[in-house]
């Protein structure tokens, strides 16, 4: 049997990693990820072959995965977060689909045993940190046009604006592109209040992170970069402030029945 | 210092539970969950006192957790899934809420030290389960309508649907409620394809754990019940069978750049 797990590790604290994820990395031989990953996963890694691609060579890392497990070696394709949420697992499905359409020529491929380990994504982490900010219904919207039409971004944020849902938005900047957040707050600022509040997470659960909680009007693509993850409360999210913690969380109904 | 945790403890698997999670248990003395979830959680709940009180009784049962903390007493509010998604961790910071505004009478509470631990949600357990459903943007629907107006839930599976989110619906259904899941179905289907795949998915990642793929189309209120999860695909979800193995994948973009 050949066998590929694709594991999501967490947004990067090391007790994030459940051990489902780490009993699984600890059973295989060669491990595909971004060397970033590996590191924040720790000594679990050791007596593994690495393989490393670029940022931006998903294919390819999802390809070597599939080729490794094929070839008899136990393989891990590791990402951060989950890797189910905008990461490496629905490549490898892709690929799947097209070699069994006949259009690769990888036919060991569809002898790979392929398990799926979930993990915590950035937006678990950011609501979790500032308290419960995705306490009722939410979305998720890659602000990443390389693969979406633009178009097809900005009708869903009109759309996560229409049913007021709480927003998270991933891949929010990039180096070659800025202007998206601007375009989805001035989106969102036609269905919510000027005050609703935002949460700017950087490094999540990382040594160096940073939470920052503002205005949805206050939203400016200057104060975020790639490794930022943003999320924007629904209507009646409240930013709350108890001595020198601060707190979002988003009401789990709007029918009040607590006191 | 008085502290209350307040922790997510996953879909189930004791492997999905993470060690953060695992940890702040151990630190403390007394546990606010519903039974069923301690059970799952195993000996790391020995020798706890453990505090409960019947499925329906959320704001009680937050109120005890912060009352306990209060008196000192390291205490872990806990639930399955993520805590901080359709939870406790919302009701823990309305409460807090109320107090900060003057309406509750528990000065007690402003002292306590609040850590959320986020934890697997169904969602993603089920989305890993069948390959990679969450692949790209998704929405979560919670269809109770005890806190929130039906007009309300309908409006947002509606944009849910214009949007071609990936749709996660959770409460699907209780015992004197049934009809809801029926009414998201017919909704969506004015969006999406008759043959979207959906996932029925019942006690993800436990013992008696079943998954079943099917059709929009043929998602009906009979076939679940309270434990099950259902999430409905978008317009370009796809539904893959490789020998004994079915799997569902929603690819990451709407542009095709794979082979």
């Amino acid at each position: 049997m050949t066998q590929l797990f694709v594991i999501g590790a967490g947004p990067g604290d090391s007790d994030l990693v459940t051990p489902k994820a780490r009993n699984a990395i600890e059973a295989c031989s060669d491990l595909v990820a971004y060397g970033l990953y590996l590191d924040l996963l720790g000594d679990v890694c050791n007596d593994k072959a690495h393989h490393d691609l670029p940022l931006g060579e998903e294919i390819g890392r999802a390809k070597l995965a599939l080729d490794l497990a094929a070839s008899g070696k136990t393989t891990a394709l590791i990402s951060s977060g989950d890797i189910g949420i905008y990461a490496m697992a629905t490549l490898v499905f892709e690929l799947l689909d097209q070699q069994l359409q006949g259009k690769a020529d990888n036919p060991a491929w569809l002898d790979v045993e392929i398990e799926v380990i979930p993990g915590i994504s950035a937006m678990q982490a950011g609501a979790a940190r500032v308290g419960a900010m995705l306490g009722h219904d939410f979305c998720t919207v890659s602000l990443s046009d390389l693969l979406t039409p633009w178009e097809t971004i900005e009708k869903r944020i009109h759309s996560a604006g229409s049913g007021d849902f709480v927003v998270s938005f991933y891949n929010p900047k990039s180096r070659k592109r800025d202007w998206q957040i601007n375009t989805a707050r001035d989106i969102l600022l036609q269905y919510r209040p000027a005050s609703t509040p935002v949460l700017i997470g950087r490094q999540l659960t990382r040594e160096d992170e940073s939470i920052r909680i503002i205005r949805l009007d206050q939203l400016h693509a200057d104060d975020i970069d790639m490794f930022t993850m943003v999320s924007v409360g629904n209507s009646e999210s409240r930013h709350i402030v108890n001595g020198s913690r601060e707190w979002v969380y988003t009401p789990r109904g709007y029918r009040k029945k607590l006191v």
